[in-house]
């Protein structure tokens, strides 16, 4: 980082923002962090990251970062943010929130002349840590290029797809895809697994095939040992799936795979499987193909660490 | 590789078959390579390898690989290598076969008290040629291990999945898993486009996220660029996919999105795409969202050059 | 119909309503018909009807049927109707409206003490004229036993399904039912032809067997002279399905074979057909299917006429 | 009956045969029936039928009907009827057999000079009583015309749908519309139960509605009452759909609706539900929809008697 490198804030250290932060303050940024707890955010000290008590202290900021929960979280921090004279130069919503609301917080930031990149991501705290997250961004071009070495500090990657909220239907289709892929998953793992190949050698296989990928790998201990602590609960994925479904309406798009996926993420929640990770739809197709899934107890690695 | 190194033969110098001798040659491997167009194997002697006039010259090896297209070529060509007196100590069988013809090839080699192990691959040409091939094999433990040194000089990884032809069913729920993904691909791809994003930013994305695999990557030029220079037919695919259907109803396990999506492989053969890569899928969920694709002229990477 | 007979006004002298009141007068009622072209309305008097000159003449009937076009049309005539001072005793809204429509109007209806009946129901012009026609009515259960003996002059059937907008949701379901068993119908047809099986020796039999109802057998001249004069349009189909698709998401009900047509229809209308019959699903299983169809030619019976 | 009637042989009383056999001696026809338990046969005798005590009786008969189970069954009864000299003039399968099956008797009995008509049914024993039977018919035109007015006795219907095993075909069809039309009806009775409407109200509606057929019409105790006696098994269902697919595999006729509810029924016998009748595919779309059926206690009509 060279000398006058821009000031930056930092709202939410939950599970993923304070990962973030975190690798942001490591890569030598200059970051103040505010979180609803604050004893939360205290420990990215550590990486030279400083902690706010108020949120308002961040409107000075260069540039100020969001990573909340969901869109309401979003209204209620950049109201609070832009209580007072000070703005910031540029906002950066990184949560996983509607093209709407994204539309209506441009509006916003709009009329205060503050530049706006929508950049959701693609991973988890896991995946961040690992150095292997990547951003999806829209809004100006010019907003995206100034903000770059910043993301790059965070991610692996960062793309620019365009003007305006379409970042936010790119991760759409990008959970789309998640859910499709781990139905198809469920399916042919159970399938190998009847015909008498064990799940950790099946995957084991097909994450080093060149159809493996990050996600692959790391579900693989879910599907092996059905370790399935939620990362992503089914609810949240049928709300994403539905989201994609609305978009393929509204853009005359048949879906029929990710309409297939959809009902089945339904019938997994009607039979109960609600409090657990959306991977519970290998145990769900397991039943449906006659038998009761144990864990493997192998140890196998997920890619990341 | 060490001295008394063990002696290969190797059937079949076709388009992949070049390439896994290629790399086993330059790998320091002694390999006598026999194809039925003897000028389409000269040029592997420049890595070291000979050429062999007859197939019964290979017999004589200690481990003899079979690449081929069909079960029927594989047939043929074992039947020659075995018409004399000499026999190999294994048989490494890749070609893309059944279930039901490697059981066969395994009862004749075993009457013959040859080891043989079923060793399909993941992967097409280039894939060979950018090092990243994957064998699944299957058969005795014991010949895994002595192959694993040879088949590392080929590809990446070899999984071993267990006894008999366990490896097929592997390669058939590998190839369903593609027939999936491509389809869930152009369902994505298709509403990303209609909403705005251009083809190659929104496969930019998805390559580098955690959903991005060798797959999608080398498939990245053929959906933005549309070039469907034939990988991999519509109608092999079918076949697969019907393979794999088939394993399902053998052992009871519905596959509902495998289902769905040979049907719209169906479809599109009916609909006449037969002549081009199965990518085409993409074609047909475009004119199914009602729009006609055009070429980006995009330069985009494939990952494996 | 005994002394002290209710009057009786019917709103809407379209293809439907006109039968509809036509069977009315016919069965002795009194009955008072307004359409905003007159003239359409005329003919009805040859059956013993009145036909007003103004909507407002009608608030002082008994009982006052609905059957227009779409919610914004029922808004704005019964806005009218009770622009005076007279109102009638009852409302019986039979058009194809939105459960929120309807609830609306419920309301708002209520405020003027008029009871309402929601009464949409199965059949087409053809239908109703051949005495074939069913109502399903939700509201005061007292309401509808009220109207029953002028709904059976008008259909041969009318269930009453529960209290408030139940019939909408209940039409809904019908009209999702009927694209399923069209396209499942469109995919035996094609297959017994490809098999050799004339369409129309094909659907004789299946319209005489178990499976046959008044439907299969008033689209079978569709089906068999490619006669596909628009009954009702693959936007309104679509539209049907995305309704019941939306109850299925409120309700929690994966609905996997509606979702599955529901996507084959978006795909027809993606590919153009929009201006025919939605039986032009049985045209696009046959290009699927790599036909062309062509007429038969065959004078078949559509079980009404 | 006019002079000079054809003499009948009927061979099979299990619960179709003996009551198509039951409406033949019923209406005056001159019947001869064997079965393996000859108890079951007797009480045909108070209609005026005969019942043999060898199979052999039957050969000397003009016309031959043939009603048993399988395919196994029809193999063995009809290498027993042509065991001595005696041959009949027809024979009439009305078995569920495949094509196949069908194909191979069609040679045995060209041999024999014996005129061989294929003649599956679309109804059950209740069916059959009620007098709304039918059968589609394939084999030589005037073999059907022969046989017609002794169909008619037994059936309210007959079709002639063309030569060979056609009918075969025409049967298969109509089983995989049963399937899917069981599958969808569960899905939208399921969604207005949960919106508020009684299964029996609902049924009621769509029975008299343009959709109802005598099909659904008798599932309606089931669906209302969760009777679920066994009339068809789930496996000899899926077994149908799998000669469906097999079918469409073979025409190459994309079937995306029967191809899900093929699964569907997999995934219902995967969890159990193979005992009861293959309408328990409202239960599994109960649960799916998270809630358990009970019920309705009521008396409703089956359309039938």
């Amino acid at each position: 980082m060279k000398k006058n490198k821009p000031s930056i804030g930092w709202i939410g250290a939950g599970r993923m923002g304070y990962e973030m932060a975190g690798r942001l303050a490591k890569g030598g940024a200059d970051v103040l962090v505010w979180n609803r707890t604050k004893e939360k955010a205290k420990p990215l000290e550590k990486y030279g990251a400083k902690v706010a008590d108020q949120l308002a202290e961040l409107a000075a900021r260069d540039i100020v970062f969001c990573m909340v929960s969901t869109w309401k979280d979003v209204k209620e921090v950049v109201t609070k943010l832009l209580a007072g004279k000070a703005r910031p130069k540029m906002l950066i919503e990184c949560s996983s929130i509607s093209l709407e609301g994204s539309a209506e917080l441009r509006t916003l930031l709009e009329k205060h002349k503050i530049q706006y990149l929508a950049a959701p991501v693609s991973g988890n705290a896991k995946v961040i840590k690992a150095g292997k997250l990547s951003f999806v961004c829209s809004g100006p071009k010019a907003a995206f290029d100034f903000a770059k070495p910043y993301l790059n500090l965070i991610a692996a990657n960062s793309s620019y797809v365009g003007e305006g909220e379409l970042s936010r239907i790119v991760k759409i289709c990008h959970n789309v895809f998640l859910g499709v892929v781990t139905q198809s998953l469920a399916e042919i793992t159970v399938l190998a697994q009847k015909a008498g190949v064990p799940r950790h050698a099946f995957l084991a296989f097909i994450n080093q095939s060149v159809m493996g990928s990050t996600f692959t790998r790391y579900k693989t201990p879910a599907f092996v040992n059905l370790d399935f602590k939620v990362t992503f609960t089914p609810h949240l994925l049928r709300k994403d799936m539905d989201l994609g479904l609305d978009a393929g309406r509204k853009f005359e798009v048949p879906m029929p795979l990710a309409s297939a996926t959809r009902d089945l993420i339904q019938a997994m929640i009607g039979q109960g499987w609600t409090e657990e990770d959306f991977a519970t739809l290998l145990l769900q197709q397991a039943e449906a193909s006659g038998i009761k899934l144990k864990s493997e107890n192998k140890e196998v690695g997920d890619g990341l660490s």
